[in-house]
Formats: structure tokens, C-alpha cells, sequence
């Protein structure tokens, strides 16, 4: 099983296309995968879900749940203001440290309308995932200009970006 | 004005024992300054102030006019899972692009129970606030083992560290 | 006086190129400026101008020497292999500490064949240069595709690099 | 069998010392293994041995083959200046790329004398390993203050960082 994470909060977001679109890549090389996805956090889980009130969340603890059913991940991340999402990072300031992380393996896709393709956030990302004890692989796919190449079935139009996406998946099925 | 921002909307954190301790420094400077707790940001402002709700939260925008009064900052920020805060990124992905940002002036202060100093913290909201256009002081002051050497009158036992935050002050205030 | 380094050894670099259409930039600008080509370093400057040998070493020494001339340096840098070259960390290693680069001010240029533009070439060196004292303009410029977008006159097929190149000038000027 | 690359070419570096001290870890648990000391680099491999003569230097080609005959990789670098040495990063603009690092694993090990343990440098090369396809493992084994912990029989003072050093050795063996 493998858990493809949408790593924003907005509703709707371009990273849970992606995420699905990630699930029909997985599925097609026979993976089982679930998608979850950040707009599923209560609404104040920043405070109901960190600091004091660690674990006592039912909320955020399902969506936990779900990220630690599986071994491998998949994580989508927009780029926010040359970083990845707050609400990705107040999500891991609130798992538990360090059973939630350790030994896990994680594959990024980094998603920007610009042309930097989220490389900065998964670059920090990456920083805080093995800091945690996540391994990271090294295969880090940049979807830049994501607004002109994701369209309306939720297909990619850019070939190259197809490509490594099933380069990335095929070596996280490996890892 | 400078404003003084405690990085983290953890309650009653040492990030804003620090932030009135450095208060304390630019009033025997002669600057006048005020601190901005993130502790007092809206329970639920990662969905309440971002996205199709930016500018909509009176309590979100409160705080961001605070920030915005003043043409330098000092950010101090602890370290969570080797970066800063959640909620501190949330906080700066509410914010209007680029207004808040261009042309401003950061200090930045770590902090860290262990002994990283929240070196990989600064590091990246350096790589964020110059994104933005937030030009960023190159003394940044490391506080590792911070459990130790804040004192229950919050002050610092470390001369050291007394010692590193003053020029930086003085560096600040030239910048 | 501002100091442009084109910061590879490589000789006759594409580096070295932009360096000198900079320097044309700061002359319409009305600022005097000099190229210092990394390319004209001793061969064997890791170890003749490094450890023991620090200070030792006259062709590094003269180099050193135009740097320390300028209190503003632009530097340009390629992506080799996801950062800046070694032979420009190399220099660095070999100038005096911390009297090479307190108080200096440096504009990053970032040069790539991808699409990348050296955003993380300049994230790093960002990294050494704050660690050492040199202030970092926020505005650094990404100059992707840079073999389809430098013609054969050493001028920029690319509007919105020239645009971003002027204005990182004048930034550099007032700051 | 794993090479252990001694991250400088500074003569008889603390890093070739840690690098034995790691030989002498992995012999006692089975592991057969090399050391690789960049102090055998030629004096002018900057310029001999990249670029146009990418290949062309005995030399170093020789330091390659070293490093291509294991597919596990320990790389203990130093902190010079906030990041890894530009040495090694010389070294590794040298290789052949891709060939020299996809699919190869390697495990950081950062010295310092000061407080930081090489944790930027560390990060730095993180970034650079990932961007040319080589696996890091999470555990990255930060030794701060080496000038003291390093004794005069090329043993550690500092017990939680032999132990440290031999989960990172069992972690990299499990790899």
C-alpha cells in the first residue's frame, strides 16, 4: 500500500489532480495506493492538533492514520512562496515524533504555474524528511508551468513530465 | 519600528520569551519596537485567511498590519523537525504577495532545545523571505540548548549568546 | 567600484560572457565595475592557496586582491551538478576569513542549460556567503536555457532576463 | 564492498582520520571496505581533469575507479566556509555524470570544529547526490567540536557519536 499525499489544504487543488493522477500511474503498474488529502484537516488543527493537544484531534488523527497504514508515500506539493505548503509542515509538526517518520520512504513531486517546479520546496521537504528519519528518493520530479500541462481530464499534456513520473514511480516500487 | 515576531503559534512559547527579551535589548538601543505573537493568530486561519479567503480574516489582518507597520523585522523562530514552524509558513502564506514582503529588512534568531540552533530553519525561511523580496541579515543568531540557558527571569545564562544577539541588533538597526 | 566574478575556472565560459554584459549594464548604469574570470586562477590553487599555504600564493593572491577592491560583488554563477562549481567554493576556501567578505554586499546571477537557472547554485552559495558576513540582494536573477538565450553578440535573446538583470542592477546600486 | 571517501584534500585531514576510524567500525561488523583520501587528487585536477579534459588525467581517473568499484558510499566531509569543501565538489564536477552516481548509496558523516556538526555542508551535498541520482541515507551523523573528541589514537571521546556512527554503519549496510 502506498499513500499519495496532496500537501496543501486548498480545496480543490491542483495537487490532488496530480495525486489522482499519480493513483492511475500506480494502479496501471499494479500498486494498490490510497490519496489523502490535506483539505481533509479540521479547519484549526494548528491549535487542536499540535503543542498540548498532540494526539487528541480525532480528526487529524485519522488522516494519521491513513498516511501511516503505508510504508511508501508519495508526496505532492505545491510551491508556496519558494517553499512548500504551511499547512504540509504544521501537518508533520503534529505527527507523532519519531514513530510517524522513521523508516518510511518517500518519493516528492513538486508542483509550481511558474518555472521553478516546486524544486526549493522539495528541497526543504527533503531537509525535514531526513531529519525526521524518512528516506528520501533521490528521483524528485519538477512539474513546472503545471497550469498549461495539467487539462481538463486531468491528464498531463507534457510528455517528458509523463515520463518521469513513471520513471519515479517504477524506482519507488524498487526502493 | 521594528516588529518582533515569535515565530510559532504555540502558547506561551520561549520564542516570545525571547522576542520581549530582545525587545528589551532595542529599548537600551533606543529603538522602539513591538513583538507579534503568532499564538494569537485565528484557531482556524490556514483555511479562514488563505485561498479564496485572503484579506477576509479581521483577526489574520490584524496581525499582518502589525508586521506591515514596520520596515524591519526580527524573526525569531524555533526549530520543528528541522525547519521553522507551520505555522509561521502558513502565517507568511496569508499575507499579500509581494506587497508584504518587498523591501523589508529580517534578522533572524533561532532557537533549539538540541544543538542544531535552528540553523536549517533559518536557512530555509532565508531561502523564502528572499523569494519574496525580504532582504535578510547575514549575522543570524543561533540559540541551541535553549531549555538551559533561558532563565525564569528571561534572560539568557549564555554570554555568549547575550553577546551575538546585541551586535545583531546593532547590525540591524544599520542595515 | 563593483566586481563581477564569473565564477567557474572553465575557460572562455558562458559565465564569463554574462559577466561582461553586466559589466556593459552597470556602465549605462553610470557605475564602474571590473571582471574578475575565475579561469585565470593557478592550475593547482586547491592546494598551493589552500591549508598550509594560505596567503602563500601570488597568481591567488592577485585575484584576492580584486575582489577585496569592491565592497559590491556580482557573481555569476553556472549549475554544476546542482550548485555552484567547485572551483568557485574552492576560492572562497582560500580567501582570508572573515576579512574577505565581512560587510561586502553581493547580487547572485544563476546560469543553467536547464530549466532550473541555477536557483539552487544560488540557494547555497546564499548559504556561504551569509555564514561568512557578505549581505545577499533578495533579488536574485535565474537565467534558464542559457545556451538558446546568449546570441553570438554576448547580448540576451530573453526580454524578461535583461529586465530582471537591470533591475537587480539598480537594486544593487541603492543597496 | 563500501568506499569511504575522506571529503578534502587537505593532508592528513581529521576526515581521513574518521575515515579510518569508520574502516575500523565496518571491519568489526563484517564489512569490507576502502578509504579514498581526495589528498591524492592531482595539484591541478581543476583544470586537468574537467571540461575539456574531462577523462584525460590518470590521476584522477584512478580516484574514480576507486569510488565506481562500490555501489555504498560513506563521504565524510569536513565544514569549510558553511558548506562541504570546494575540493569535493571539484572532485565530483570531475566524474562522469551520470554513470559515476546513479544508483549508488551513500551515507554523510559532518565534522566541525565549531557547533554546527557540518549540517549545512551536509544538506548542501544532500542536494547535489539527489540531483545526480545517489540515495542518501536519512541518518546523517553530524560530529561538532571534532578538535576535541577526536583522540590522539584516532578514537572518539564522544560516545553518543560512536554510537551514532555505528547505527548510520548498520543503517547503511541494511540499505
Amino acid at each position: 500500500m502506498i499513500t499519495i499525499l496532496a500537501g496543501t489544504n486548498r480545496p480543490h487543488s491542483r495537487a490532488r489532480r496530480i495525486a489522482h493522477y499519480y493513483q492511475r500511474l500506480l494502479t496501471e503498474l499494479g500498486a494498490a495506493s490510497q490519496v489523502l488529502d490535506l483539505a481533509e484537516l479540521p479547519a484549526d488543527f494548528l491549535i487542536s492538533a499540535l503543542y498540548a493537544n498532540v494526539g487528541r484531534n480525532d480528526g487529524f488523527n485519522r488522516l494519521a492514520a491513513v498516511l501511516d497504514a503505508a510504508d511508501k508515500w508519495v508526496i505532492v506539493t505545491p510551491e508556496y512562496n519558494g517553499s512548500f505548503p504551511g499547512a504540509l509542515k504544521g501537518f508533520i509538526d503534529g505527527l507523532p515524533y519519531p514513530n510517524a517518520f522513521r523508516g518510511k520512504k518517500a518519493a516528492l513531486v513538486g508542483l509550481s504555474s511558474g518555472g521553478q517546479g516546486g524544486l526549493q520546496a522539495m528541497a526543504h521537504l527533503t531537509d525535514v524528511l531526513m531529519y525526521l528519519g524518512t528516506a528520501v528518493l533521490p528521483q524528485r520530479v519538477r512539474l513546472p508551468f503545471i497550469n498549461q500541462d495539467l487539462n481538463a481530464e486531468d491528464g498531463l499534456n507534457n510528455e517528458l513530465s509523463r515520463q518521469l513520473l513513471r520513471e519515479q514511480a517504477l524506482a519507488l516500487l524498487a526502493f
